[in-house]
């Protein structure tokens, strides 16, 4: 299965993305909640290219995916920014804080990165560009959740939790076995997964270092 | 409003669409048979290049308009296609008669115009090929449904009557709104709009004579 | 070779290109000018896609192939765009003429489709496209030439002995050797060429019967 | 001039571009030879994605501009691509030492950003996220070639003089001109091209501190 093999190669960035400080003491509650305010007001400006590259790589797919594509978009679009809604107003933000939030500069080359790629190549490629993401949330949960038991902080239980329900397995689910549809050059595929890998990684890092544009 | 000035400028074109004696005959029911099942599998390929139109246009727009756009292109590639589908088992046809049907010269000329529209222009450009469709078979329909009452083929008056559903007329006013929120050069909308809509007469045209290609 | 696979299967297409009455009776000289004077008229919307189209194909292709992608587009964009000014000059006409000409229906949809498959496919299937077109006219001339000893319309002979020269055979093998490197599903190049043939052949019938909208 | 306006508003970040130690130090011959091997090294990605974006923007222009910006295209894929060459091999390199250079962060940033920019926006807003890098070239030849004089570097001399040229000028000065045949929006045109601008910054300091991936 590609999807195994793109997994395999990662292996040693997706370790280091589960051991994250900021990932660990989110599901432990230990994290500041400024890096926490942080990384959900750049979640919004990511949450909008994944949907501008979702559409991208619909366009260029066979129907029977491209249906699938779409469900997916359109999901993100509506459940997922209303979702993000509530966490924000769970936090005493509003959708202005997050439209108004300066995008920081890993975001902002993470979201040209994935939107480039869907443009640029088909729509497997465009695909691996967005797996990383989507699949290292799931897989951070099965490692990290046994933290959330000596979590207090609802709004991290909350938060975590929705990476562990059905839902969002069965999306993950969907996403991979798109992936493995996949023909034709698997460098290219790995190479795009690989930087997706490091971007996820980066986003993370991002988050806890709170970073700025220095100019 | 933007819709009304291309609405009255499209009108000589609309008019002869609504007297086309394809859409006539298909209301009263006089369409012959043959007639329609052309028309039905040439739809398959229109509804998949709007669908594509549609995720061009929604990766370019703003996120409110985006969403919007995402739930109407799912909807068509879901429930619309569940409902074409639904259609063609009626009339004893299945999908793979219909992906196997050789896309007629102005079907694809048609879909190719509303692709190459949402690629090189903004959303609102992209936006203005597609609503001719959508907007004039709801005009159709306020026109020529009295015609529905002495029509005896229940196939045509299923399909027919879609087209005056709630849900139906809800898309195209949020398409039309849509398009009222259009900036900048009126003289681009406009030429787009004239086209789609000569398009649409095409269409109707082409269904009526059953066009094939020549070589 | 790719290149020759896609010929022979065009073949028969092809062959009622080379013998259409509007190829045979420009190089005879027997083509009544009103023809000539539109074909040439329509021929500026066609090479603005072409430029347009290239321009698509070169950003997504590797570095080598874009370089040369780039300059054939230039070619067009420069020296074509200027030897189409001189020829109209020649025929008393200008570029205002040419540009506020209505692109007629086959046009319209030869253009979209090539844009339309450069944005959707890779770099090889928009090539597949476009390369009926110059290929064609090379085969024409060759096929054709021995006509243009009788013929004694000065601006046919010019317009003809084009597709003869040296450089537009460089050309044609240029873009002849870039398609022979694809890689990947043949169908599908197959696909886009035939229809590139048919579009070759309906833009010379569209010439010789003047095609108008009907609408 | 909306030029002036765009240059006016980035002038705190390109008077530090100005006087960036890597600016400043290789006018002065004082830059360490390992810093200037890897910027050049490192440029070889951002001039492909220069091609790339010049190529999408084309795509969408009026005839006019399209022809220009090809001709920049098409210079920088052979003229610049050539020119580089021979500057790598004065430096004992490759073309493949350049094509094998692991893309770092920051460049791979910049070019997704003019990429997306490109596709996602109009021909002027594509333009704005390309000016920032040759403006400032030129106006860094500007204030600091009188550094030159006691540069005993003849490599960093010779790189520096080109943008110096009088083509180098007439090239910028292209840019600056079709930029101010801008219409509409022009605050997206300023946040573009600040953007562009913090991306010339950070390519400075990115080449300085011989950035690489931390994972």
């Amino acid at each position: 299965m590609i999807s195994e093999k793109l997994r395999n190669d990662a292996r040693p960035i997706w370790n280091r993305i589960f051991s994250h400080p900021f990932v660990v003491e989110l599901y432990s509650g230990k994290l500041p909640f400024e890096k926490f305010r942080y990384y959900i007001l750049q979640d919004y400006a990511y949450l909008i290219g994944v949907i501008r590259a979702f559409s991208i790589i619909s366009a260029k797919s066979e129907i029977e995916i491209s249906g699938e594509i779409l469900e997916i978009a359109r999901m993100e679009a509506t459940t997922e920014i209303e979702n993000y809604r509530k966490l924000l107003n769970r936090m005493n933000l509003t959708m202005e804080d997050a439209i108004k939030t300066e995008v920081a500069p890993t975001n902002l080359a993470y979201v040209n990165f994935i939107i480039s790629t869907s443009f640029l190549g088909n729509e497997y490629e465009g695909l691996a560009s967005l797996l990383p993401c989507f699949w290292s949330y799931l897989e951070i949960w099965k490692r990290n959740s046994h933290l959330l038991e000596k979590n207090e902080n609802e709004i991290y239980i909350q938060w975590a939790k929705e990476y562990g329900s059905k839902e969002y397995q069965a999306l993950v689910k969907k996403l991979i076995n798109l992936m493995d549809r996949a023909v034709g050059n698997y460098e290219k595929l790995r190479k795009i997964f690989l930087t997706g890998s490091r971007y996820e990684y980066a986003f993370w890092e991002m988050a806890y270092t709170m970073e700025r544009w220095h100019i």
